[in-house]
C-alpha cells in the first residue's frame, strides 16, 4: 500500500525580500520548504511540514493547494512569519543576508503525524542538525532521505551534522560547506573524506558551476544549465533538490541511470527557478518543459565516444 | 598531398619560474607554442614558428625534437630567450606575474617557409593581433585556424583582435577575455555578442569550471576533468588547444561529432598538463592514457535520456 505523501519536506517557509541587479521583490514567498515543495510537485505528491506565522498571506496557501502540496503539516503559530531580507551583487555568487527575522521559526518544532511518519520519499531542509535527527528517528521506513545543512550548523554542531549525513542516503552540501566539514580545499579530496566519515553519498553544489554527486558506486558531474535569464539567484538549491528527489520519487528508483537523470532534472529546476523572484517561475512549468530543458542540456554535454588511436 | 606538418603553432617559448602551493620551478621549459605544440603532438605531427635566444637550452629543443616536433621555424636571436615568473595563491584562479622579461621575443617577428604556409592546420597563439593577421595572409589554404588571445591586446587593440576572431574558424578566450571584448558579463551572451561581431565559433575557457564551444551550428559544454594531483595550472589553456586542435587535424573532419570529441580532448590535454610544471607531464602520456581520461570524463557526465512524464 501506497502512503498518500509520496515525498515529505521538513524546512522553512519564508516572506523573502530580495534585491538583484535585475530588479528587486518584497515580502515574497521563499524558504527553503517553498522551493523544494512547489519544484518536487512537478514530478511527484508532496507533504510539508513546516510553520508560518498568523500574517501568512492566504494566497501563498493557495498556492501551495492548488500544486497539490498537503499543507496538513503547515503550522500555524502565534507571531509572525520567518523574514529574510538579502541581496546579490552583480557576480551573483552570494548572497548578503541585510535581515534575518526568525520569528515563528526560531521555536519551530516539526510535528509528524502518522501519514507523515510513513512517506518513502523524505527531504530534511536547513534546519537545526538535531531537528533533523528528531524527524529522521520518527520516520518509519523511508526508501530515500536527502539532505540539506549551512554553514552556521557546520560551524556550531558539525558532529551532529555528520551524524546527520551518516543516517541520510544524501546530503546535499555546497562548495564552501563541504569544504568546511571535510576540512578539505579541494572538492574531490572533500567528497571522498566525507565518504571516510561515514556518508553514504554527497551532491556538492557548485552554483553556476554545476553539481557534483560522489559515492562509492557513482560519480557524476553535471554542469549548471546556462540560463540567460538569470534574475534571482534565491533558492536555486531547493529548487534542485526537488527536481532530484522529485524524479527518484516518481520512478522510484535510485539506480545509476536514475541518478544521473535526476542530477539533470535537479539541474533543470533550478536553472527555471531562478529565472524570477520567488518560485514564480516553477509555478508556470510543467512535464513537457523540464524535459525540454533536460534534453537541451543533455544536447550541450553529450558526447559519443569513438576511438582515436 | 599532404604538407609536411599537419598543425603549425606561432607563439611563444619561454623559461617559466613558477611558485604554487605545491612546489616551485625554476627556469622550466614553457611558452604558449611550447605547451600546445607538446599536446598536439599526442595527435599529429606538428611544426613550430617561435624564436629563442642563444641561452635556450639544448634538453628543451631536444625534448621538442623527441616529440617530433619541427623546429625548422624556431629561430635563435642574439639575446636571451622570454622569461616568465609568477606565482598562484591558494584559490589557484589566476597566475600573479612578478616578473616579464621578453628579450627576443619582443622584435618577435614570424617567419614562414613554403612548408609552414602549406600547413593545413594552424594554431595562433597569443601574440600581437597584427603578427596574427600577418602569419594568416602567409598562409595558402588552412583548413582551420584556431586563435589565441589575451588581456592585454583586447585592451590595447580591440579592433585587430575583433579582425582576427573573423578571420579564423575557432577562436578560444578565456572568461574574463570574452566579457571584455564583447562588453558583456553573462557568458553566452558575450559569446553571442562576438558570433554578431563575425567570429564563426568561440571557446570560452572557465578553467577549473570547463568550456564552452558557441557557434551558429553547435553549442558544447564540457566540464573540467576534476584533477586531485593538480601541481601548477601554467599552459592550461595552450594544453587545451593542442587536444582540441590535435584530435581534429587526426581525424582531418570538424563536423559536430568531432568537435565534441575534440572538446573532451583538449579538457583531458589540460587536465593532464597541470598535474606538473612545465609539460613534463604531457610528454609521458600517450594514446591509450589520453583515451581513458576522455573516457573517465564521459562516464561522468554521461546520462541516457528516457522520457519521464
Amino acid at each position: 500500500m501506497k502512503a498518500a505523501n509520496e515525498i515529505l519536506v521538513v524546512g522553512s517557509v519564508a516572506l523573502d525580500s530580495v534585491r538583484t541587479p535585475f530588479g528587486e521583490a518584497t515580502e515574497a514567498l521563499g524558504g527553503s520548504a517553498s522551493y523544494f515543495a512547489i519544484s518536487a510537485s512537478r514530478f511527484a505528491k508532496v507533504g510539508m511540514v513546516a510553520v508560518v506565522g498568523e500574517d501568512f498571506p492566504p494566497e501563498h496557501r493557495a498556492l501551495f493547494e492548488s500544486n497539490g502540496i498537503d499543507l496538513s503539516g503547515l503550522e500555524t503559530a502565534a507571531g509572525r512569519t520567518f523574514r529574510w531580507r538579502g541581496e546579490y551583487n552583480v557576480e551573483l555568487g552570494h548572497a548578503h543576508t541585510l535581515e534575518t527575522q526568525l520569528n515563528v521559526f526560531s521555536t519551530f518544532h516539526p510535528k509528524l503525524d502518522d501519514r507523515h511518519r510513513a512517506a518513502p520519499y523524505l527531504f530534511l531542509a536547513n534546519i537545526d542538525p538535531d531537528l533533523q535527527l528528531e524527524v529522521l528517528s520518527q520516520m518509519r521506513r523511508p526508501r530515500l532521505v536527502l539532505s540539506d545543512t549551512m554553514n552556521y550548523w557546520i560551524a556550531r554542531k558539525p558532529d551532529r551534522v555528520l551524524e546527520v549525513l551518516r543516517r541520510v542516503d544524501v546530503a546535499l552540501l555546497n562548495e564552501e560547506e563541504a569544504r568546511a566539514l571535510a576540512g578539505e580545499t579541494h572538492l574531490v579530496r572533500a567528497a571522498e573524506s566525507l565518504l571516510a566519515a561515514g556518508a553514504h553519498a554527497v551532491i556538492i553544489k557548485k552554483g553556476e558551476h554545476g553539481a557534483l554527486y560522489h559515492s562509492h558506486e557513482e560519480r557524476i558531474l553535471t554542469p549548471a544549465y546556462p540560463v540567460v535569464a538569470l534574475t534571482d539567484p534565491t533558492g536555486a538549491g531547493d529548487s534542485f533538490a526537488g527536481g532530484f528527489m522529485g524524479l527518484l520519487a516518481r520512478l522510484d528508483r535510485a539506480d545509476g541511470e536514475a541518478l544521473r537523470q535526476a542530477m539533470a532534472c535537479g539541474t533543470a529546476m533550478a536553472s527555471m527557478a531562478i529565472e524570477a523572484f520567488s518560485p514564480a517561475r516553477l509555478v508556470e512549468t510543467e512535464g513537457a518543459e523540464i524535459e525540454s530543458r533536460v534534453r537541451s542540456l543533455h544536447a550541450l554535454v553529450h558526447y559519443d565516444l569513438f576511438p582515436m588511436f
